[in-house]
């Protein structure tokens, strides 16, 4: 296992966590100066500044990209609704090539409708279905890109509105329908807030080995939590044993960023972004 | 399938759902003058009036408790922290027999402390430890009393504080370790709230089988959920599609209550008692 505490050479950041405090040009020229070598960007980010004037940006700052935030959501009611969503996957695919990202990142979508707040129906099997259909089809595409797709389980608290992939175990099971030889063009994203809490989580580690691990997010579960979405934790703040589970994770052979992804909006995202940033770095060092 | 759309002669009413209106007895009498035949009381509700007085009151009632809650609590941080959660199932399971319930529900618990908001490790494979030999303990005491002990796989966004079994597949893998006979003196109780996201749910409903199912809790999910844990919604005002997860039950086995177990501090908490347990009433019969 890698010895994380004399440096942050593997660190990444995914931009979400000082999302509040800049745009993403400016967070590209703080994590530079900062001797960060890595992030992974939100496309409304990207959208912000401008996919040509941030690509050029990250390449002059000598950033790589751990992956881009997000493709998926594919459930729709419709055959028209699908269609748009394997279309706003191929630009997020095409994006991710512009900016020379390791992988795109799928939070696949739950009930269609439901994260407006008016699901369209309670049918998750349907959902699921339709997700199973959209990355196969989406898979096409970004294997003739070269860009490899990353399906990110999420909490099953997010199962209704974000993504009705909640395991890995779930999200290795579609990995093998869909690629069974395990080519590289299909893995998964270990978000530790997702997936800590799940009984069969080293099991299904292991068996994603080092083809499918193609991302690793972490952050920490705060004890208690006050809001669904926006209440994660820096690490160590709370309960998920970071080190252990970065062991399992490395022992499958994955090598990659360790990419620190925190939505907060009472705490930090309140706080100025260099702190943020400094208390990362340092984090990283000792907390996970 | 059987048809509840005519009366509701198996609906039962978990006495949370109304603990902020009412003591115990009063729910007593309001459930059976609506002809509701039984309840789940929780521990600390019958306390309150006293365990004979409340038992006498639900003989003379005519009504049924399709489960106590509750035992669990198994983690803790030593030997002496063991003992008292094992003397305390152990009451839990005499007064489970004093009030003639179907079974004492176990709600298991996580990382010691950390429902005071004190974590005292982040050790949840030690914590889950705790509750295998918990539960082993506790079951030699419960089978001589002739009371069934029903594991409660709760959401894993418990798994902190509430919880660390968090999945059907997860209870069943203990029972089937602990009791291998099936012998009726182990199963799980399932509660749609907690588990109605699992992909697996189906296949480990057929699993559990009807030895297993010893509880069938129902609420709803709702679109946005605005607090972790008292935010459940009323059958038919989320996205838990009842019926279909009933029939796997029923398929299964099950022909017990369908017990209504809604926590809801800004919405039904705040309203009238009465008004509660008929809408239970009109839902039990029209979406479930």
């Amino acid at each position: 296992m890698r010895d994380f505490s004399a440096d942050h050479r593997w660190l990444s950041i995914n931009t979400a966590t000082v999302r509040a405090q800049w745009p993403l040009d400016r967070i590209v020229d703080e994590c530079a100066r900062r001797g960060i070598r890595a992030i992974s960007p939100w496309r409304d980010q990207v959208a912000a500044v401008g996919l040509e004037a941030i690509a050029q940006r990250i390449r002059a700052a000598g950033l790589a990209l751990s992956g881009y935030c997000r493709g998926g959501m594919f459930p729709a009611v419709d055959a028209a609704g699908r269609q748009r969503a394997l279309d706003d996957n191929r630009r997020a695919v095409d994006e991710a090539k512009t900016l020379n990202a390791a992988c795109l990142v799928l939070v696949v979508g739950g009930l269609p409708g439901a994260l407006a707040g008016t699901p369209r129906h309670k049918d998750i099997a349907a959902a699921r279905q339709d997700v199973r259909d959209g990355i196969a089809a989406t898979l096409e595409y970004a294997r003739q890109a070269g860009m490899p797709l990353a399906i990110e389980p999420l909490h099953p608290m997010y199962a209704a509105d974000r993504a009705c992939v909640n395991t890995l175990e779930q999200a290795l099971d579609l990995c093998d329908a869909l690629d069974p030889s395990a080519s590289g063009a299909l893995g998964v994203a270990v978000d530790l807030y997702h997936v800590w809490w799940d009984p069969k989580l080293q099991s299904q580690i292991a068996r994603a080995g080092k083809a499918r691990l193609l991302a690793f997010h972490v952050c920490d579960w705060l004890v208690p939590t006050r809001d669904l979405l926006n209440d994660r934790g820096m690490m160590g703040d709370g309960v998920i044993d970071i080190p252990r589970i970065r062991g399992w994770v490395e022992d499958a052979g994955f090598a990659g960023y360790s990419e620190v992804e925190i939505f907060s909006s009472e705490n930090w995202w309140k706080r100025e972004g260099g702190e943020v940033l400094d208390t990362c770095i340092e984090r990283h060092r000792s907390a996970t």
